[in-house]
């Protein structure tokens, strides 16, 4: 393509109100434009880039035996009623009235398509022998931003590869499972990115598996917790901890001391107020365990994690205790909890580096009041220690002798096990090989594709632009011709050009009558991987100037041969995103 | 892929509701699914088939120099408010308010990209030397259908590919125009379509050239006027009509005759209570044609054209007039105007055919009464002859001496010389050489992807199902093995299937285990070109069956060397779509 066709309008400022790298580059690269806040524009490099994304993307879902099909955008508001999830999506999920022969009809736009898909499913598939089947499309999908930003990180409406799975057995799920999540290992890696596949918490319904894949950026909206030495990565809700050695504490008690702390009810208000460190508190949360009340202690610095208490209680459900069982238990208002003097005996379970603190600050059981000098054993008891908060940065690795890092990501991918929730929901059932009835067992799988690109700009960009990996940028080769006016510099970069299109390289044509400043810093800052300079003294001495964007200096090659060296490199670089 | 591990749901009756052969066949060939009504999934094999459609649009719009956008599907209501468009549209546009930051935002899904492009070209566009561009995109639109059905002709959301071309000289436009129409021949006689380029009316703005791209089906929704001999073809409300030599009349005269008809204003009325034929009856209709009074005589069987009307007077606008007017000029209630007795004198046009008729009934001018006996020139006078009227089967053709046929279409595509319609209510302008400002001239050009595949099988198929053409077909070779679950069949089967695969043969692999019967007739109802029969007798002799779908004889083919033979097939057959 000549560059003089087509259009990438490229900006040299930063455009207002974006704030992040990929959204900065997308604009100034002329990939994007904003038609309103959270909807974008593709452009014809933007385009391209996404939709090389795609192709790798359905090129490694048709490897891995996954179908493709095409549902519709819109869909009858009825099939998420089924579900429950016109509730669940709330305010996320765009719905209307259509007009049909007088009525009106409701409608929502698909955020997702599970309830599609399961109701399809329904209808075709009746016998153990149809699966299993693992179905995919590669389509627009519509959620509400109440708060658009960051480029096309987060907007209204995005393209999506969701994929499904069916299954008879919980081996077959996982054998599926395992094919999607080394399909994603695969698609990430021929995209160029750096990905961490998290595992992910998926509470009871989903089974015990679920992984995010994750790249790291200062900008993610997402926490991970990542162990760089073992590559053990976890999203923090689901993060282990590694063993923690707590060692009772040597520091000598002080007596126990009722303190007045009028309306200080929250760890910051209470550390304020008494001078002191978070880490020298001890929360106390009272939790609902399938209904029984227990007590939770962990240190004022910590973040309880409520699947690591309902899994060690051994519950099904957990949830903070409502205000009035709060009050029974305590006998003070919310805020005031603390191990020592409980009106109800409850079981009380500790976080395990409670072990090693002394001298704790805690709530008094009694409106506007706390305990300072509070020492475990001496003035209250704990029945169990476990692991029950959130990992947190520096907090040992349970794969290595590492520490754990606490990172900000983005979220590409999502692997995740079903089980029946929907097909249970909707009634999709088989019949096993002794005609018995049993419901489908099913997976979901899902891809953003423009985050891809986003990700991509964030973690590789530079001071001068995109970086692009050979597979995504939107030409392999930019060819600029330097003094464009020039009859023998025209003659040979459109020659170059024409040899480079026939040898199958993606080529763009930098035809303009620009200064080579101006072509230069554009093609940094659209970030092709190889450039080719034809013009100047290079050209005069029959050479042409070849320059890789990840490299500082550039090489010169002989006019002679030259598209088919180009092509000779493209190929090598080619092949290592195959 | 094979069958067993893929969603190819055949069906062997006619599913309800569906009556026209594409709706029923690509329901019964497994090809789609009802999400609801005018909402279908594209299952594997149909979404292959929409691919195939799209890649050819594609390959061809950029060898036309189009360069590929993605617009927002959901769009600012605000700019389908600068064109007025949101009541043109009415109820076809879908409308919604989402909620952002405790606000409602009025939201329109795209029915087609005219505004959302132009606002973008005018941000980016300034200057002649951008120009000409043509940009396009393939996407899902939205148009809520008030009466969906037809399958997926008539459906609520639709894949299309919209163009846009922008220039800067009506010469420019003419060009960009020429080069659209040249990719949509080149792109429907790719997709093994037999289309008509059809010349539409675009009415006083759009510039006198528009063409619509036609399939001939006797379930079209619209008419479209034919020379076979010429092959010249127009859309109703277009069709020029060829000399047609009218004579005067040699019927004697009948004495001119007031008679009673009471209540009977409409043609189909008055010939019933008169018990006489339409063509014996001349309506007179009374324009407004650049707010100026004209009478229209018309023969009662024929159809008043008002864009002839409109030309042949050298109006800007015409449109019926009021009944106030009416009345005013006729002295009586509309229904019964005629050239007899008019209480104002206004311009009297007649269509040509009213040269030839003879004691005409026409209305009174006087409410509940006609005359019988009327005569040209004894009792009234026709200002101008000329072309006012719709062609009508066996009209002379304008450009042979074949007669006009009327046919019943389905329109695939447009090419339309839109001018500075949009341009101007939307600002897009650039400057030229001399930095004089100009508005951009644009035109549009759009094609109904889903509508290639139901033309297809309107016009392809047969008793027994889809015929396709290799190139949209969903695979290009279906292998059938007879007898699946003979391990000297299923090697066989199995080798021939990857050696084609290795080939780079698209080939579906029926390894079913099923009734020979079964396999045929679901070959055939899928309507693959080339099927090959692995099993039998041919296979004990070392042969395979080959089958073309458009040929009632198989012939057999040795297996040695079989793939090879069959890719060759193939790539012949691919050749003419190309």
């Amino acid at each position: 393509m000549r560059w003089s066709q087509t259009l990438i309008p490229t900006m040299k400022e930063t455009p207002e109100g974006a704030e992040i790298p990929s959204h900065v580059l997308m604009l100034r690269a002329g990939m994007i434009n904003q038609l309103m806040a959270g909807a974008y524009t593709y452009l014809p490099l933007g385009y391209r880039s996404l939709r090389k994304a795609e192709a790798i993307i359905r090129e490694e879902m048709d490897k891995a035996g996954a179908v493709e099909v095409h549902m519709p955008a819109i869909t009858p508001i009825s099939l998420w009623e089924q579900t429950g999830r016109v509730e669940a999506f709330g305010d996320v999920l765009i719905k209307f009235d259509v007009r049909r022969q007088g009525k009106k009809v409701p409608m929502a736009l698909g955020p997702t398509h599970e309830e599609i898909i399961t109701d399809l499913v329904k209808k075709f598939v009746s016998s153990y022998r149809q699966l299993p089947l693992t179905l995919y499309q590669i389509q627009t999908k519509f959620r509400n931003e109440e708060r658009p930003r960051f480029g096309v990180l987060r907007t209204s409406e995005f393209l999506m590869k969701d994929a499904y799975s069916f299954d008879s057995t919980v081996e077959g799920l996982n054998a599926s499972y395992d094919k999607m999540y080394a399909a994603y290992c695969k698609i990430f890696e021929r995209c160029g990115l750096d990905y961490l596949a998290v595992e992910a918490e998926s509470g009871p319904i989903g089974g015990d598996a679920s992984h995010e894949f994750m790249c790291i950026t200062p900008n993610g909206e997402d926490t991970v917790v990542y162990d760089p030495k073992s590559k053990y990565a976890a999203n923090v809700e689901r993060a282990e901890i590694g063993k923690r050695n707590v060692a009772k504490s040597s520091v000598e008690p002080k007596p126990l001391t009722k303190l007045h702390t009028p309306n200080v009810g929250s760890i910051e208000a209470v550390s304020k107020f008494l001078k002191c460190k978070p880490h020298q508190m001890l929360k106390t949360l009272i939790y609902s365990a399938d209904d029984r009340p227990i007590a939770v202690l962990i240190r004022g610095d910590h973040e309880a994690n409520e699947n690591k208490v309902r899994r060690a209680v051994g519950a099904k459900k957990l949830a903070l205790a409502d205000n009035e069982t709060v009050e029974k238990i305590t006998g003070a208002p919310v805020g005031f909890a603390g191990p020592v003097g409980l009106k109800v005996a409850v079981p009380i379970w500790a976080d395990e580096d409670v072990a090693g603190m002394a001298n704790c600050i805690i709530g008094a059981n009694e409106g506007d009041h706390h305990y300072v000098g509070a020492n475990l054993d001496r003035d209250f008891k704990v029945d169990h220690f476990a692991d029950l908060r959130n990992a947190a940065e520096g907090d040992p690795s349970p794969r290595s002798d590492a520490k754990l890092e606490v990172r900000k990501t983005v979220e590409i991918g999502h692997v995740f096990k079903l089980g029946t929730k929907y097909s249970d929901a909707m009634g999709a059932k088989f019949l096993d090989d002794k005609e018995q009835q049993h419901t489908i067992i099913m997976g979901c799988y899902g891809i953003g594709v423009n985050r891809i690109l986003a990700s991509l700009i964030e973690t590789k960009s530079d001071a001068n632009g995109i970086v692009w990996p050979m597979s995504i940028s939107p030409y392999e080769v930019i060819v600029s011709s330097v003094n464009a006016a020039d009859a023998e510099v025209a003659a040979a970069s459109d020659k170059l050009y024409a040899e480079l299109q026939a040898l199958g390289v993606d080529v763009l044509y930098d035809d303009r009558d620009q200064r080579p400043g101006v072509k230069f810093k554009d093609a940094d800052l659209i970030g092709v991987p190889l450039r080719v300079v034809v013009g100047g003294r290079g050209l005069k001495e029959g050479n042409l100037e070849l320059k890789w964007r990840t490299k500082e200096a550039a090489e010169m090659i002989p006019l002679a041969g030259a598209a088919e060296a180009v092509a000779k490199l493209v190929a090598a670089e080619r092949a290592k995103y195959k």
